[in-house]
């Protein structure tokens, strides 16, 4: 696949964004403005410094607000099982066709001690929950 | 698993969509006010007059907003190839807890009709889409 340079033009940025489909091997389920959920669970999650992270495993979506509140990163583990299970507020991922994957401004460390759970082990998915995720990232919930 | 009786009441109601998932067989994975991703995939969906009329292929979420736009609906096909693809509105979707599955308020006549496509040949999901899909169901986008 021919790999293009990236550029820091704003405008140029939107259009890789948008034009994330184009990059990846998946069949293409969706264009500009929606992406597939089967798509976004098993995307690659780096960090700025281009270290992978993990990957989604799967993402929390209110259900009756309809709105995405967490992309659940995973890492460690094997074929899926066993790993630790960190949420991230979904704002926090941004594609980058590049990478081929999201990247995420979190460092390995800050992540070392964000919240997260082991598979079976999941936490109470409320407000109060909500408030220590957002919170420990900076964001308001 | 123990069947619970419905009851009409509205309280009742109320508890038996927040206890869907002990209602389930896949690992519990959210709690009260959010389903996780792949949970939703794959779930049956009937009408109400109780026909099964397919299952959640996927569903398409907003880059930026992360909100979920459509819940897909999938029938025919094999192993999940081939089938058609009817984008419906997120909110038409209610879990039935007896029915182990989505109950939508559409019966299959209007469902022949309604907005879809085929694998391979998914269309732009623009705002024309949007409005169409929304409007074909009687609901504002």
């Amino acid at each position: 696949m021919e790999r293009q340079s990236r550029t820091t033009s704003p405008d140029m940025r939107e259009r890789d964004y948008d034009n994330r489909d184009s990059e990846r091997d998946f069949p293409i389920d969706e264009s500009h403005a929606l992406i597939a959920s089967n798509k976004v669970e098993g995307t690659a999650v780096y960090n700025r410094a281009g270290d992978r992270l993990g990957s989604i495993h799967n993402f929390m979506v209110g259900k009756q607000s309809g709105k995405v509140e967490y992309a659940v990163l995973t890492f460690g583990g094997f074929l899926g099982m066993g790993g630790n299970y960190y949420p991230l507020p979904w704002k926090m991922l941004n594609y980058d066709t590049d990478q081929g994957g999201y990247v995420v401004d979190i460092d390995e460390d800050d992540l070392d001690k964000a919240p997260s759970y082991r598979e079976g082990a999941e936490p109470e998915f409320d407000r109060t929950y909500a408030t220590t995720v957002y919170g420990y990232y900076g964001l308001p919930y």
